[in-house]
């Protein structure tokens, strides 16, 4: 991997993972290569926009040659740190943990589900694909006896800070939000916050635009 | 509402639903006026972003005065055409679609869900939130007879894009999309893709940056 001396924004990083999604694509369909302007028509960016993404990790490709795809996938995987064998638990068994624990795409990216946990008698025990939902009284415990990495939140927006705290305090380095509020931690903790009404309101934004 | 004919960018649009969620909750505890650097300590972004942001639509402010909290908050609102009353689908009734159609935050944004669909005979007829989930088969049926704005589709990524432009052709104008594809349609169809795997790989470079 390439070293990563420049501070890569925010936007950036936010679409490598769709160039990491298309160039899966591109494997499957047997293409060994592919110019920045052919994958720029396909990602709706601009070619310029893709040399400049990734040259902040090195460049990947040859100007003229368009880029290996399978070189990039694999680069652009382990810049996602998707190597890694990051595990995760989902703290919240209702409708959206159950969603997320049965997501089919998490797997395949190299992230694995350890641990189900939910408050409600009625869900504890019950197995959500193949993993029996634990008590959140167990937390601590499990924690302690299981590396965890990232913390999958869809619990009740009362309870996620305290739930947010205990995962950080048993050593877990990322948090995947989904209740309506924003967590804050120190800059080691890594958050991303999903807030799907918010997603919704933008939707609402250009609906209205178009009409207009 | 100001004129909109200065063309605003899409993250100055993905930050005012924030705006809107953030001044909602100072009208709660009763906050009449808030400066631009009160509010960007909050919302972690400068003063000098806000005001920008805030310049595509008019500027909303007094400088030194502060901005009338609940004012921001309608205009905000309306540029968001949170008051439009739009109504939504939801099409796929699995976990994910429950999730959502529970998700109490949508209808506090002024969207009202008008109805649920699937394809499986032993959803059909069951209801989530006060809704009967209706058979897919009856779609265009439903859509001729009621206004959609919305189509939410939490169906399997094999059937997104049949589905998708089933809504379109029946006259949806914004469609918010779950499964592990993109969607491409004319600029006058809104589309929001929600792509949680994509924002677990965000996560995972973060934890591995943070280990660096």
């Amino acid at each position: 991997m390439s070293d990563n001396e420049k501070k890569v924004p925010a936007v950036v990083i936010k679409r490598l993972p769709r160039y990491y999604r298309y160039l899966g694509e591109l494997i499957k369909q047997d293409v060994k290569r592919i110019s920045s302007n052919a994958l720029s028509i396909k990602m709706n960016v601009t070619a310029s926009q893709i040399r400049q993404d990734f040259n902040y990790f090195g460049g990947f490709g040859q100007q003229g040659y368009g880029y290996n795809v399978e070189y990039l996938y694999n680069e652009i995987g382990e810049i996602l740190g998707l190597n890694d064998g990051d595990t995760t638990v989902i703290v919240g068994a209702g409708n959206l943990g159950r969603a997320i624990a049965s997501h089919g795409a998490f797997e395949k990216r190299g992230f694995k589900l350890v641990g189900i946990f939910d408050n409600n008698e009625k869900v504890i025990g019950t197995v959500i694909n193949g993993i029996e939902v634990m008590s959140v009284d167990n937390l601590e415990d499990f924690l302690a006896k299981n590396r965890v990495d990232i913390g999958i939140l869809t619990v009740p927006k009362a309870a996620v800070v305290e739930t947010a705290e205990r995962l950080v305090k048993c050593g877990v380095k990322g948090l995947m939000n989904f209740a309506y509020t924003e967590l804050n931690f120190d800059k080691d903790i890594a958050v991303e916050n999903v807030h799907l009404s918010d997603t919704l309101m933008t939707l609402s934004y250009k609906i209205k635009q178009n009409k207009n």
